[in-house]
């Protein structure tokens, strides 16, 4: 359960509803998911996270799918269950096969115990590391 | 300053020292990096990840290179500066540009403040996300 | 469901039951939250944790709403359901309004997404900045 | 050490240095901190950062200064070294004085210790906690 | 509800079940928990992270129960609720005491704010605490 | 560098030096680390974090080592780079020997990496781990 109402179509106000109707017109649908609903309280902070989000996550050089790979691994390594399964649908709707979900997973652990190896262990950065 | 020795070759024992071998054939380079050098006392944990890693990071359905970039998110979220170190560098030798590191701390950056959002808000998942 | 069962009254030794009494009688309230009845398992930690938080949230240099705004920050950033849920009730029993919950909220995921890209750029801390 | 070079001002592209001028206006000093410097590689993620960053800490329903209590207590949190001295010389050039120094740390403190202990206990929200 | 339906044994492939029987043989019990069941989908890392977690938390120089102690407190810090609810019950097994269970809780809390504390001040690591 | 200056012992205050003089004598050493020259600045918090920790830390249901063992795992998993030191030492003066060391980052490695399957997956809790 939220700590704030997710937000209806009827009780989003102006500004908000204006992002609610770039959402639908961006991704062909009319679904709005509850983040966004959730954020709609906060108008500016809604419009701002938007439209950073978009041009966050466009194609360049990198792959929109391989965007979407990383945007798992973070939610993971952050415990965020909302980002992780929002993020989950978007990387399988944009081609991620259960063979790249497998190979996602066994990366972000190897990087999880590799990470609190070297914490563990306080080594030292490597001066060829550094740029 | 590490919290063991970082073990010279000289100071490994004969089942660490078969594991620099390995590195330095798979790698084509006499260079072992510190990370291993530290793993060096504990020789079972030290051949158990260094034969894990190689599995994981080989080519398969995810290119190397993407495997790095989801390291490099990993390591950032964990905040690990030797892991984000030592897989920059490994990101570059396998052909990250300057213009994909950017987007990749962008996604980076939008996944943290998302999963922070998402958090602060505690969002229920939508049913449509749920496998 | 918890690791362990939230104790009722009758179920709480008489070390649990006087904390559950001074919180009533403190926060002038029947209602004890599941918080203090699943660490009444271990009356020691329920005492000490009860004593200290009612001297670190007391008025004092800051106000005891801002201390819950930062209560709420933290517990965001470490993903504490729970925490978020009980700091956010409890900072608008204080008076945060829904405009101080949505600038809190952007400010966390400020610091979340530049957190982010310092640790990746793993940017060295300015002399100007040491104490 | 970054995983990439600080640029100076001759090094930055034109996109940059309208970024690095900004600062200098608005801040009123020469001093372009480290952490701009870092991100100048990327013009697009540098400027987007300190447009949104002015927004988020501007005067509003929170106070600049409390708004700088919160980006350390979620930097600490974090674990994000460079962000907590640099928001800690913020919030001192705000009139952070060292007696709310001190409960501010007491409060995060506090907060972590609660976090983990309703974490570890698997507390369940209370029904009166919810939106 | 999980990013991947849960395998049941009728569903799940040769190799994987292979995995099961292993668990079932080795715990003496027919029950194969939901962790193995979701990691069913890709049998080379359920094999691997079976594998290695029989090896890592056989007896050796540390005693079963504290390793599961252990795992306790690293799922707590990272916030894995599912972790903290199996490895609790793990450790339960094994002898866990609600005395020592509740020891183990008070550590862990009195590191989080030890944890917290250290790094909002960024102290320096004493000369004497170097390898 | 700490982001306040690590106070002597002439320039702490009396409320301050009573807790380094009590440091002193429990530990039956001149030597008082830098963790508490740092916190000294407010007398308050040093007093509660010290006696607290003496507390917690004493000899109970967990042995003092197993104790330190735990504080080390969490260390870790928070990145406390300052910590984990800090009770590294500690814990090779209580008698941690290099083969429990290497067993302890072993289990610490081992659950970071399941953790992270696990959040991965949200792999729902099995009804028989609830309490």
């Amino acid at each position: 359960m939220a700590t704030v109402p997710l937000l209806r179509d009827e009780e989003a106000g102006a500004a908000a509803l204006a992002v609610f109707d770039d959402i639908r017109a961006k991704r062909q649908t009319d679904y709005v998911n509850n983040f966004w609903r959730a954020l709609a309280h906060d108008p500016a902070t809604l419009k701002a996270t938007w439209e950073r989000a978009q041009a966050v996550m466009a194609p360049g050089a990198l792959d929109p799918l391989v965007k979407e790979l990383i945007y798992i691994a973070v939610s993971t390594a952050n415990g965020c269950d909302y980002c992780v399964h929002s993020h989950t649908a978007a990387a399988k709707a944009r081609g991620m096969t259960p063979a790249m979900h497998g190979e996602l997973l066994a990366v972000i652990a190897m990087a999880a115990q590799t990470n609190a190896l070297a914490t563990a262990l306080s080594v030292p950065v490597d001066d060829r590391f550094k740029a």
